[in-house]
């Protein structure tokens, strides 16, 4: 039962999810290629991989690689531009799939809904349609898995995320678990994506997510204990996104203490964008705005890793 | 200069590194397994890798697989047994290298000079010289990277770890940082080794570390402040290994706050060991004894991963 309260906070940001025609990554690339897509990707072309991405002059791209390989479970790397300068072709960073099956007929700096651009590690556009003017020959985009990868399969198992149910962007926040440094990026925290679920649940969500290894597999903490040991000192004001509500549509930071829902925290790729604003980098970085994600060709069976 | 106090210390954690006839992986494993070798491994067959060993019941592999490829950087996994109950050959888990060519003619249940036993999570059996009688068919054996391997690259480059210069087992700490979960791997958090270095040397030693992917890479903290973070309380009691000293053999810990001389701190392949005992696991656990390694056949040149 949806309250109207709730009704009115969904519509302040409300997804089309329903968009019978976005059934395809390519179809959701294309919506936001010319401007008839630009909401949150979450509950769009189900089953479809969605990734986060980061464009970074190539200069930083080595320490990045690294900076992933350390930090795998917020930072999964899944494809990178094919050489420096590319936004049409990637390469592969997933064992048995090419870069040809992750995206083709892609163009980085247009297909995201939305987009956030950085200068001098600062954040200078928010939520813009595209970075074509921003991008040059020196870019290296970066795509790297997103959680919304593994909805499908929770939503089947009938444990369907608390913000495709009440069609919101999924709330995200700032934690203060260092991540390993590598090269430049020195400094940085785990960002983590939220989604309550009963305590009874959480063994069945552990499960089903753990196999996502490319899309940040099982959670990393959960419990209202965890998300005070993670920092976060309110669940109702997340860093990005919608903030969570119960199933009657109330704060979820109304129940902090009780056992009935818990909150239950994943790596998000956000992590990346923080990285780079922590780590005093030069020169233009793009990303796209978080829960606003590139819509893929791959499937997520093609990267369930199983036992 | 090496103080009298100095001497008596380390007459007390000696590791007879000059031993001239163990410079190769598989002499130091002979010498462990005849008896004649059963102190660190620091030092020994410079260039050879070195790895840290965990044993478990096949029931808990899977779930210890995931474990280290969401925490690569203190469980970098190399290799384990190439089938459940093989202690005397290995399947590799370094690109470009076969299980042979990182370990052969192993008996890994006496190859390490000294190992702990673990039963129903607690330590039952503190530096036995094998572990022979705790063997089952059911066993499976990993092999994790070890930070001994990146040693020689320090010390050609003037940058020899202390206590490989004072002769001493080297410190390792206990920290607050959560590693991420996986399975029945809950609740534990980073193993760290340390080593003392000064400022101006930090980028330097990151820089020559940071290849070593396959063995902890770079430091994943530095400086004093770092040391209060990571929850380690006195830098002159590590949980394992031997208080660390100033070049003067005084106690590092006389100069907390100093900027000449500062702890830097790597992930540590005795993590797993830590997570073994806070995961409650049923059945008989082995592994090595911290600082008393399982030398492989590879050298440090074959998993160097350039940018």
């Amino acid at each position: 039962m949806i309250s109207e309260t709730t009704t009115v906070a969904s519509a302040q940001t409300h997804a089309p999810h329903r968009l019978v025609s976005l059934v395809t990554g390519v179809a959701v690339r294309e919506a936001c290629r010319n401007g008839t897509h630009t909401e949150t990707t979450s509950g769009l072309a189900p089953t479809y991989l969605q990734a986060n991405l980061i464009i970074l002059p190539s200069r930083y791209a080595a320490d990045f690689r690294i900076f992933c390989a350390r930090n795998p479970v917020p930072c999964p790397l899944m494809a990178e531009s094919s050489a420096v300068g590319r936004f049409d072709e990637v390469k592969s960073w997933v064992a048995g799939l090419s870069g040809e099956e992750i995206v083709s007929q892609v163009d980085i700096r247009r297909d995201a809904p939305k987009y956030m651009v950085y200068r001098d590690s600062k954040l200078v556009k928010v939520e813009c349609s595209d970075v074509v003017e921003h991008w040059t020959e020196d870019h290296v985009a970066f795509l790297i898995g997103c959680s919304f990868s593994f909805e499908s399969a929770l939503a089947k198992a009938g444990l369907e995320a608390r913000h495709s149910i009440m069609n919101r962007t999924n709330p995200m926040y700032r934690t203060n678990i260092p991540l390993c440094p590598a090269g430049v990026f020195t400094s940085s925290t785990y960002v983590v994506s939220m989604r309550p679920y009963k305590r009874t649940e959480i063994e069945a969500v552990r499960n089903i997510t753990q196999p996502y290894i490319a899309t940040h597999g099982e959670p990393i903490a959960w419990g209202w204990d965890a998300a005070e040991r993670l920092g976060i000192s309110n669940i109702d004001t997340p860093d990005w996104g919608a903030p969570p509500l119960t199933l009657a549509g109330r704060p979820l930071g109304e129940h902090v203490g009780s056992e009935d829902e818990i909150p239950v925290f994943w790596g998000c790729g956000v992590t990346p964008q923080e990285a780079v604003m922590k780590a005093d980098l030069k020169g233009t970085i793009m990303a796209h705005a978080p829960g606003h994600m590139l819509l893929l060709d791959c499937r997520d069976w093609n990267i369930v890793k199983e036992k």
